[in-house]
């Protein structure tokens, strides 16, 4: 007779997050080099260190005339200061030398006097507004000093990132390799899509979800495909994961019934094996963490919902962590809730809503939470709403923060 | 002699966009067909239509035993109800059988009662608490129903949309073929970077950088290279780009001086030509926009960070009409702004900001706004907050929408 009962204790998230990490020891990733125009949101292995100045030289920042600044003091309209167009390549006294934005400023000039405030007259220009030392003028170095770091190890790259690299004349940049994420799905009842289902079989597309949530964070899933519930079958596929990826994920089979073969196969591939299984949060609950042969396994519900809530939770900072970055949050906007939402007691619920701007204002509309099978209701959101532990639910018009996954909808905008 | 003035009018940005997009009629994109599993952020082209119901079947939304609701009613742990293990594949009175998450419900059962609320004494249960009817089964068609749109054309596909997609035994989706965005810089200054500059030369970025935010909102980018500061050399690749692409993006030649040589050689391929130039903003001024053989072009400014600007403002709204996306909205976020900033009354102004959490409270802090060629203020900042027109600057303290670009730091946070 199997033992059958719930888990005795559920581990609070921030406890599980703590006993988790505490026993991973996260090997640094290698650095590959990619060039730059292929690097848009890759991780900076080490710093950028600008090699020259930029600009490389004090450049004009508008199409106009550089000058002596003390040459245009009290010019007006009314009484323009007169400077000859300079012959050579230097600007003297009550000289003025053509120059377009970006141009390096001629020696012997501080300042450039827009041409929209002078007039050309021949070989001479009317300076009709008075101009500053400096006006103008990009200084060398302004953008970045020669030596210093233009971006820091650990960035995920934007395309103002790319942009500052090329700017200093550099096309290849050094970026954390993709950490290898393996995903197994366990369930007699599964079949790949595609196949045409018997009664009683359902299409399995928590790998789906799980490899493109892996590649939005820029790892790499690896496909371990279907296991039937058998011990063997899985451990035999745990084990193709941890010798080709960095960490495996695995759905299904982690709930308290005699088919929850996967932490018991997990349990027999290594030490120390499931560290934490049953977590105080709604939905995904049953989700267990596990490290064997130093490598994390992270293993979730087979309901798709409580899957991308525990990969949200659990995967995504584990990702982050291998990629070297910081923490990545998802964006977090106030809203107000437009109806009651009760939660459990003692869980920390994540309340999937529909947020949209109204003016200045945006609202959390909650979508129904029938069973965290329903992958609709993760259609239908685009954010989530977190219910502490120790609220019972949230009452109409309060206001919540909500984790933005998904574009907002403006119903109504004032800018 | 070159009339040498600044622009006689500039036009609003509410305006300049309802001129462009009233005198363009953006064309259909074609549809293209991909596997679900590489079509994340791709923009579904028509609805997806349920073919079956979702779940195909009444299924059990937990590990447990099937039963009569009724027979279950009044049960407890002191006082509970003892129900037969079922012998074949339906339950009748006063029986269970045994189900695993995602089982179909046998014929007879109304409810599912969770392993842990029930304990298996040899051919029997004891049933420990009562369960109503429906309890712990997913209904058939309960995510969606067969005939239902279950994803909506127009939609950005994220994993949750491939998810339900997939979960409908879908492999493959219609989308919304790449818009072919040719980008093009011009000015005597540029080379490549990995050239070995000259004095006074500069390595062009603009390209890169509208090429990967391009690429960020799903258009494919089309590299034109640099043209000289000449009109026949622009028309000729103008021409390319209008022949191999969907719209074209110029950087540099358009302030007013006499080097602004790429509205004139737009003017000269096509009408209408330049329809605004000159746009009452701060960066990105000099932006031109214009039509050619019904195609929209987008004439930046050289200066990175106007380009950028431009693009966000210009750019970003026609691809997504091109996509046909309703209109894709930066996140907003309501932030306190931490100094004094003065702007131009007239001009929109787009002040860079880092925006952080502090607990609670979001902070943006204005990054210095030196000079539009200043690209490390784009990697310094995370977001901008806009200054409208009738405005002189922003007060310390002030409340204001950061409109986020990048990730966000968590400097110290509440949950």
């Amino acid at each position: 007779m199997v033992r059958l009962k719930g888990f005795q204790k559920l581990t609070p998230i921030n406890e599980a997050l703590r006993i988790f990490f505490h026993g991973l020891r996260i090997e640094k990733l290698r650095k590959v080099t990619v060039p730059v125009h292929q690097a848009l949101n890759r991780v900076l292995a080490e710093d950028v260190i600008a090699e020259e100045n930029l600009p490389r030289f004090d450049r004009s920042a508008v199409d106009g005339y550089a000058v002596r600044a003390e040459d245009t003091f009290e010019a007006s309209q009314f009484t323009p200061k007169n400077l000859r167009i300079a012959n050579g390549n230097e600007v003297g006294e009550k000289e003025a030398k053509q120059v377009w934005t970006g141009n390096s400023i001629p020696k012997g000039a501080n300042a450039v006097m827009m041409l929209e405030n002078s007039k050309r007259i021949n070989d001479e220009i009317e300076a009709w507004v008075p101009v500053t030392p400096g006006e103008n003028i990009s200084k060398k170095g302004e953008d970045v000093s020669k030596g210093d770091v233009a971006v820091k190890a650990g960035t995920r790259l934007k395309p103002q990132h790319l942009g500052l690299i090329a700017a200093l004349g550099i096309t290849e940049v050094n970026v954390v390799v993709k950490p290898k994420i393996a995903v197994l799905a366990t369930g007699n009842e599964l079949i790949e899509t595609g196949n045409k289902p018997e009664e009683n079989q359902i299409f399995e597309v928590n790998r789906l979800i799980l490899s493109v949530l892996c590649q939005e964070l820029g790892a790499e899933p690896f496909d371990l495909g279907i296991a039937k519930d058998d011990v063997n079958e899985i451990v035999k596929k745990l084990k193709v994961g941890l010798e080709k990826a960095n960490a495996i994920i695995t759905t299904g089979g982690t709930s308290v019934g005699a088919s929850d073969l996967v932490p018991a196969a997990v349990n027999s591939i290594g030490k120390p094996g499931v560290i934490v299984h049953g977590i105080a949060m709604r939905p995904a609950m049953p989700t267990a963490l596990a490290i064997a042969h130093k490598k994390p396994i992270i293993i979730l519900s087979g309901n798709p919902v409580a899957a991308m809530i525990g990969f949200e939770v659990f995967a995504r900072p584990l990702i982050c962590k291998m990629l070297g970055l910081k923490r990545e949050f998802r964006l977090e906007i106030k809203a107000k809730i437009t109806r009651r939402v009760s939660t459990a007691l003692g869980r920390r619920s994540f309340v999937r809503v529909h947020v949209s701007q109204h003016g200045e204002e945006f609202l959390a509309e909650p979508v129904s939470t029938l069973g965290s099978g329903v992958i609709s209701t993760m259609t239908r959101a685009n954010g989530y709403v977190i219910v502490p532990e120790n609220r019972e639910g949230l009452e109409e018009g309060e206001p919540v923060t909500v984790h933005v996954f998904d574009n907002i909808e403006v119903v109504d905008r004032s800018v």
